[in-house]
């Protein structure tokens, strides 16, 4: 990409010329990528675009208020409240790859909803470099929740940043006037804390994962990880006050990367862990224990499923 | 305890003296109390003591070996192949209160098997003070594998060492002439690695808990750890040369400890953490990932069930 500002106009004018008069949709994450493409296309089309927030109750603490907040300017936004009826599909699934199949669906059938009212023609995404290389390879199959142009009949896909490494996404962000919050947001996966919870995902382990979460990011600003966050992993043993319990193992992960294609584990000094260690094992009765990831990607991935 | 000399002294008498000619079996698990106690029982009555070593299958790399050539001059030492018996009865159990019972059960019926052949009258057990301490609270149940006397009707129960402390047992080992190896060996759990494995108990789980256990034992050495040793906790995907994987957490735990009471995860440093999250992820393909615990005691145990 040479020039952020001549790429934004470029875009702009290309999705105009392509959408022309039609309708559009896109599925808004939250995420830099689907947040910038959006706010890109917004630019470009105006209220033609939709853009669709599903709340699928696996997003982070206070991430669909922010939403509403940052997107407030577009009068097209759509937040779909699909909390219980992600929970209800998640419900008894163990399995990594049929829990993702499952929010892929329920997303899709929550998602094509939408755009059926709309009537939309066209449907744009937040697809950057990365992520076609990857779904190129057997590496990641399902990173982003996809699918849906196999589903719904769009007469075009509109994918303004394939090109683009994440790093040059943050810059167009920048340029759109996104707030920095979007900006500088840490990549999140598609399933969303599903990702981060080993075995059947239910409403205690998705409180656990938002709440240790917001710990991790809040004492971990400094580092300026590339992402940073915390999976609920199994059961352990511990004692609080004089009971023996039987609580989460809270895993904290913190990297850094240029792509997210490898990471390095980051060295966090003892008493930050121990910080975080006494606030997540403080806020939650639940919780018995906190370990920190030292695997780089490779061997690990950054995210647990 | 005044002179470690007088109470080992003191304790090989009153033994003799309760035993007197009759027969008395212990359970040996390989831990230093146990091994304390079969040297000071065997020291006063000979091979009229019976020293049962039950090869569970559950025990770290090396130590059956380690049993039989440290306490080859007992000559009435009995070690029991019961590896495949264990696994069999382990099958399906993911309950950890039940997984210690079908332990502590097919523990019983080995260790029952032998004390009747030799007609034992007295039962010796390595039974130290922290133990009763921690049994009459809610806190520790089933740590040890107990409920023997319940079930073998000895005429009486021996334990030379229900008054000491930890760090007064290994006194007395060493008086004992017990080889370091046993003098200064961590506390290891009577149902051996099954509580260092989350859900069910398999032999490759077995195989990478052994085998982790080895590495952290060998690098944290000189950190000289209170109990260090490897637990598997769950399965998250990681990436093994082009391949996605889904590879067990091993999660490394180090303490230092004075009775095991309280417990302080230890510092350790990012090059060793390292090199031990390395090791263990290449010498198993099973493996993508490596945490370290950071949680004290209380809220968490030492040990993950």
């Amino acid at each position: 990409m040479v020039d952020t500002d001549e790429f934004v106009e470029e875009k702009v004018a290309e999705i105009r010329e392509e959408i022309g008069d039609a309708q559009a949709v896109i599925a808004l994450s939250g995420g830099v990528d689907s947040s910038t493409a959006a706010a890109l296309a917004y630019e470009a089309v105006g209220d033609q675009l939709t853009p669709v927030y599903v709340d699928t109750g696996l997003m982070r603490k206070g991430e669909t208020d922010e939403i509403r907040e940052t997107f407030a300017y577009m009068d097209s936004l759509r937040i779909v409240d699909a909390k219980d009826r992600f929970l209800d599909a998640l419900a008894g699934v163990t399995d990594p790859e049929e829990k993702r199949h499952v929010i892929g669906e329920q997303f899709i059938r929550e998602f094509e909803t939408v755009a059926e009212e709309t009537g939309a023609d066209y449907l744009v995404q937040g697809t950057i470099y990365p992520d076609r290389i990857e779904s190129e390879g057997t590496i990641k199959s399902h990173h982003n929740v996809g699918g849906l142009p196999e589903v719904v009949d769009f007469e075009g896909i509109v994918e303004p940043m394939r090109d683009l490494y994440k790093d040059e996404v943050r810059e167009v962000a920048r340029a759109l006037d996104l707030e920095e919050i979007i900006a500088e947001r840490m990549p999140f996966p598609g399933p969303g804390l599903a990702v981060r919870i080993l075995g059947e995902v239910t409403e205690e382990k998705l409180e656990v994962a938002r709440e240790a979460t917001h710990v991790v990011e809040d004492e971990l600003e400094e580092y300026d990880p590339w992402q940073a966050f915390a999976a609920v992993l199994g059961k352990a043993t511990g004692v609080k006050g004089d009971n023996r319990v039987h609580g989460h193992v809270v895993s904290v992960r913190s990297v850094e990367s240029r792509d997210g294609m490898t990471a390095r584990a980051q060295e966090i000094d003892w008493e930050t862990l121990q910080r975080i260690q006494s606030r997540i094992t403080g806020q939650n009765d639940n919780v018995s224990r906190v370990v920190y990831d030292v695997t780089h990607k490779p061997p690990a991935t950054i995210e647990y499923e």
